[in-house]
């Protein structure tokens, strides 16, 4: 199934997505955010009403598809050929992590922020990891048992932040991070390793690869994750960019106001998000 | 005044310490929280009633200061003398920065978890700057103006895990951060340069330093992190640790099973947490 949460009527719901509308299932006992109801049991035990509210997609604002994540976790460089064309190709030896805000990240069809401090804004596709099922010490062979879902992200990075600071810099300014349109249930994703996926700059293919590709797949992120904190219900996971990044292109190809970025994940859906000045 | 958070017979609560006795302003519309009456002036113009319940500070648990802070940064390498025990000598040119999950927390009095992972389990007292007023690119002449106050911090550190991956590896095992015991507004610190900071280890004085001895000070921080994110009431900055750190010691000294350690920062209280095995 396909979640989403969205504002109504200056109200925060979620609810599932069929054809062109989306339920409100907000009003199930204890699930006020989907974030709630995952831990409730959402997609696996939690029954659902036949019989809630429904709003056409075109009436609701998509949120955050998790409202306010424990934590979000990013893994950098996790694509060979994302390697080969930056500074150094050198292949990690263990999923390199930082962190994004709350606040750098912004829906689908929220405006991604070209801030005051910079124009080197660039493009990141990727495909974010939605944990279902708390856990610890995960073997890697079991760790899909773990998510709950998947959805589009694109890792708005600013690069010259990036390259003078640290990753954290440049990956935390405001409205940033692009994220959803919503979670795709982990049951109907049976091969997370074959998934493509495609970044589109005013409709011109930038990225387009496939999640075979990674260095470290979703079940080794996981266990290594795991290692060091616990994973709850809705904390997210980046999984790394592949190759054609703006910053490797001659000359580097930087996000303005009035572009539209997409991020498309086979079987997911497309997250879509226009640039707009700070 | 100093404002504790706290659990009692089973409830969260929160409110100011006074002697022995801890008032319960939890009722305050608005204010379920700490956090949620920082963001409604708490300590400025917020009213606070008189005849608030209170209770013997014998007979609450405390809870974390911030209940839920919308982002833990954390500067490494910021006292000179911290620098010279350390690998790399070299004066950092911008603030480091890492980012602490809320698991990775601990009460004053809570347990600091020795995970099952590693024995290379280290202290790090430092001051933590608690946000009061929201800001973006604050000037660091005006950034006092933005710190509703100050607490104590350990920084519980797993160096292997540290040195071996990233410091957000070794830095966010469960339970291993020390936190509290309460926040002391900024109205009692006036120069929030000039606190003593001790960390003792079973007694021992381990680390005793002041907060003159920052390399970017409280001001310069605020400065450099509203550049790339913007600060919002009960966010946490931990500002780094002074020298005397086990890691550096030959032998190095580790923390252990049924250690007990603190954190003393003049005017400000006393963190204290024992170490237990995971």
């Amino acid at each position: 199934m396909r979640v989403a949460s969205y504002t109504i009527a200056a109200r925060s719901a979620w609810g599932l997505v069929e054809g062109d509308m989306v339920s409100d299932l907000t009003a199930l006992p204890g699930c006020e955010t989907v974030e709630d109801a995952i831990a409730m049991g959402l997609g696996d035990t939690l029954p659902l009403p036949a019989d809630a509210p429904r709003y056409r997609l075109t009436d609701v604002t998509y949120a955050l598809p998790i409202t306010r994540p424990g934590k979000v976790l990013c893994v950098g460089r996790n694509y060979v050929d994302h390697l080969a064309e930056g500074a150094d190709a050198t292949p990690p030896k263990y999923p390199g992590l930082f962190m994004r805000t709350l606040l750098s990240l912004t829906p689908h069809e929220g405006p991604i922020v070209r801030p005051r401090a910079s124009d080197a804004l660039d493009y990141e596709g990727e495909v974010c990891v939605v944990i279902g099922k708390p856990g610890r010490d995960i073997p890697a062979e079991r760790a899909l048992e773990h998510v709950f879902g998947y959805t589009c992200f694109n890792d708005g990075s600013l690069r010259d932040f990036q390259s003078r600071y640290k990753a954290i810099v440049g990956k935390n300014f405001p409205s940033t991070g692009g994220i959803g349109p919503w979670i795709v249930t982990a049951d109907e994703i049976p091969d997370p390793s074959a998934l493509t996926l495609e970044t589109r700059l005013n409709g011109t293919v930038m990225q387009h690869s496939d999640t075979s590709k990674m260095i470290f797949d979703i079940g080794a992120i996981i266990a290594f994750v795991s290692v060091f904190t616990e994973l709850r219900p809705g904390d997210l996971i980046m999984t790394g960019t592949p190759e054609g990044v703006g910053k490797a292109r001659k000359p580097p190809v930087w996000m303005k106001p009035g572009d539209v970025v997409e991020v498309e994940i086979g079987g997911v859906g497309v997250l879509r998000n226009t640039i707009v000045a700070e």
